[in-house]
């Protein structure tokens, strides 16, 4: 089977970007959307982000067989609950948020019976809302697929398909798994960048004005990082607390080992860290998944994304 | 006064990106030079990074009225101690070292009664040696000079004055001050991002292609940083300590009680760090020190930095 309708609810940066994505992969597929925001619904109407804009949820996913919950993921239950009106019976149910054992149980609760199959595409940028999405925003990053245990085959196979058809790599691995490798590849480094450059704002020592002066030294990579949206990110760590942190916890233990060196004078220690670290910058780019070119590949993916 | 031959002593990244941009900038300025690594000085001299290559300090400096020390911070006593010989009585003596007040006892030590007249442009790349070097780099980046109570005025405005001429942004303060500020700009986010990236490549729970694959999520800007040069992050930590320990403790007390909002699930305490950080980026954004290009503006720096 393959999806002929797809049905999109919240139009911000990845809703208005899959929506754009469909459309321009996969002509021959409706597109029809809503977002709880009038504003939102009429600033993606005028932007075309899907064919087709409805008042309610409910409207925009009659007839759909594919809804895709692009909403923040602690909205995504009460999105699925304001939709169920309007849902057909044999329609799959998808959602892009960034953890997924939480966002699976909220929509198994709100939607009993019905076929689940959450993914999240590892892509974005620190832009929010509807004018930040681009069709080409998935081209060449991972999706990653979370079918429940009882998932039909088929269903499964039609949403890698998809996603496939939108340019991204695909891989298929159970939600708590997905949440671990989540909270080390993307929740604990932004944490880590939003602590440091609210510690650094709050100094006496040093002044605000320094910091931005004297950031190219390193501190402006995380300040990239930490500009991400406020809303989005809190609802990652309310709803994977876990895995975060179970890998925060691992990441203290490490640097209390550094800050021991560092009090006890131990180059070596220093040395053999940064030695090895050297390697996984390597193997990034040569996975492709990050590139020593000065734009770092970012235009492999269209539109600026900083 | 102004200088017109200027010694090099060191030739990797830096030493070599000096030699080039005097060449460049200030082409009646005669260029000296030496490492002491016999393959550097033939690279070097290959790549023309100086005017004249030597195979000793003390030869490399003879003639010159400002010596730069452009070698790993923890050698820049045995650097400057090399080249006494061939020092002039009036030469000024300066560095790149990335830590002020260490650099500075050490050279005081070295030379006693010299004018040493410590600088540090903070600009760099995460490569070494001297192919990485560029003339470029030191573009629209800022330079900090640290001047010792006692150092002549003159010799003070005539080092400004050439970093200025090689594109720099020239802030003076005193070399504690400087340690600081640097502490939290740079040498904390180095510490964090080594960190990080060991302890994700230590998991158990996930592997390291995992880690690879699904770094675009934040991990890989963490990757970069911790791809800089090993020796030279070391010797950063060696003699820049007391202000990285400082520093090091204000964040870990931050990150610990954004632990405690994640596990209470206090999502006000975290959209409020959340937002506020944003401010931040955009100040920076603002400030010309980094840039919403998709090369972050690093093009106009010249050579790929990445
Ligand atoms: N940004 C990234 O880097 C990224 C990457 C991968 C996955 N994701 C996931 O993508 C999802 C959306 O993120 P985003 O960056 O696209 O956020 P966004 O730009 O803020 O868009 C979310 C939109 O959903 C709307 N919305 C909220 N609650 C709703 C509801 N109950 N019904 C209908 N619409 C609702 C929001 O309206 P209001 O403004 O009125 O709330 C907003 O317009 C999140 O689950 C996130 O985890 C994000
Ligand atoms: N890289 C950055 O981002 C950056 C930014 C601002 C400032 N800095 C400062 O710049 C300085 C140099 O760093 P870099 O990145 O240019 O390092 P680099 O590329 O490794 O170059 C340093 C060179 O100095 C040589 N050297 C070491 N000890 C010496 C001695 N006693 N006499 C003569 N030559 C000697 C080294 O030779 P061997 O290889 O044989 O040791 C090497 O060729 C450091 O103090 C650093 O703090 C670096």
């Amino acid at each position: 089977m393959s999806f002929t309708h797809v049905a999109i609810i919240g139009l911000g940066l990845i809703g208005g970007s899959v929506g754009l994505a469909i459309q321009q992969h996969l002509p021959g597929v409706r597109t029809s959307g809503f977002d709880r925001d009038p504003d939102v619904r009429r600033r993606a109407a005028d932007l075309g982000l899907v064919g087709q804009m409805h008042d309610s949820a409910a409207a925009a996913v009659a007839g759909a067989d594919l809804v895709i919950l692009c909403v923040p993921v602690g909205a995504m239950g009460t999105a699925a609950r304001d939709m169920a009106p309007g849902l057909g019976a044999d329609a799959v149910i998808s959602d892009v948020g960034g953890s997924k054992v939480a966002v699976t149980q909220a929509l198994q609760a709100a939607l009993p019976g019905r076929c689940i199959i959450p993914a999240h595409p590892v892509a974005g940028t620190e832009n929010s809302g509807p004018e930040a999405g681009f069709a080409t925003l998935f081209r060449q990053r991972w999706c990653i697929i979370t079918p429940p245990a009882d998932a039909p085959a088929d269903r499964v196979a039609a949403l890698v398909k998809l996603w496939e058809d939108l340019g991204a790599m695909v891989e298929c691995m159970d939600a708590a798994h997905h949440d671990m490798v989540l909270a080390v590849t993307s929740h604990i480094p932004h944490l880590i960048a939003y602590t440091i450059v609210g510690t650094a704002s709050d100094l006496e020592q040093v002044t605000r004005s320094e910091v931005i002066k004297f950031s190219a030294g390193g501190f402006r990579d995380f300040t990239r990082i930490a500009a991400s949206d406020p809303t989005m990110w809190r609802d990652v760590f309310l709803n994977n607390s876990d895995a975060v942190l179970e890998m925060l916890d691992r990441f203290l233990a490490d640097l209390a080992v550094m800050r021991g060196a560092i009090s006890e004078g131990d180059g070596q220690a220093m040395f053999d860290l940064f030695s090895r670290t050297r390697s996984v910058r390597r193997s990034i780019v040569a996975f492709g998944q990050d590139d020593a070119r000065p734009d770092f590949g970012r235009g492999d993916h269209g539109k600026d994304q900083n």
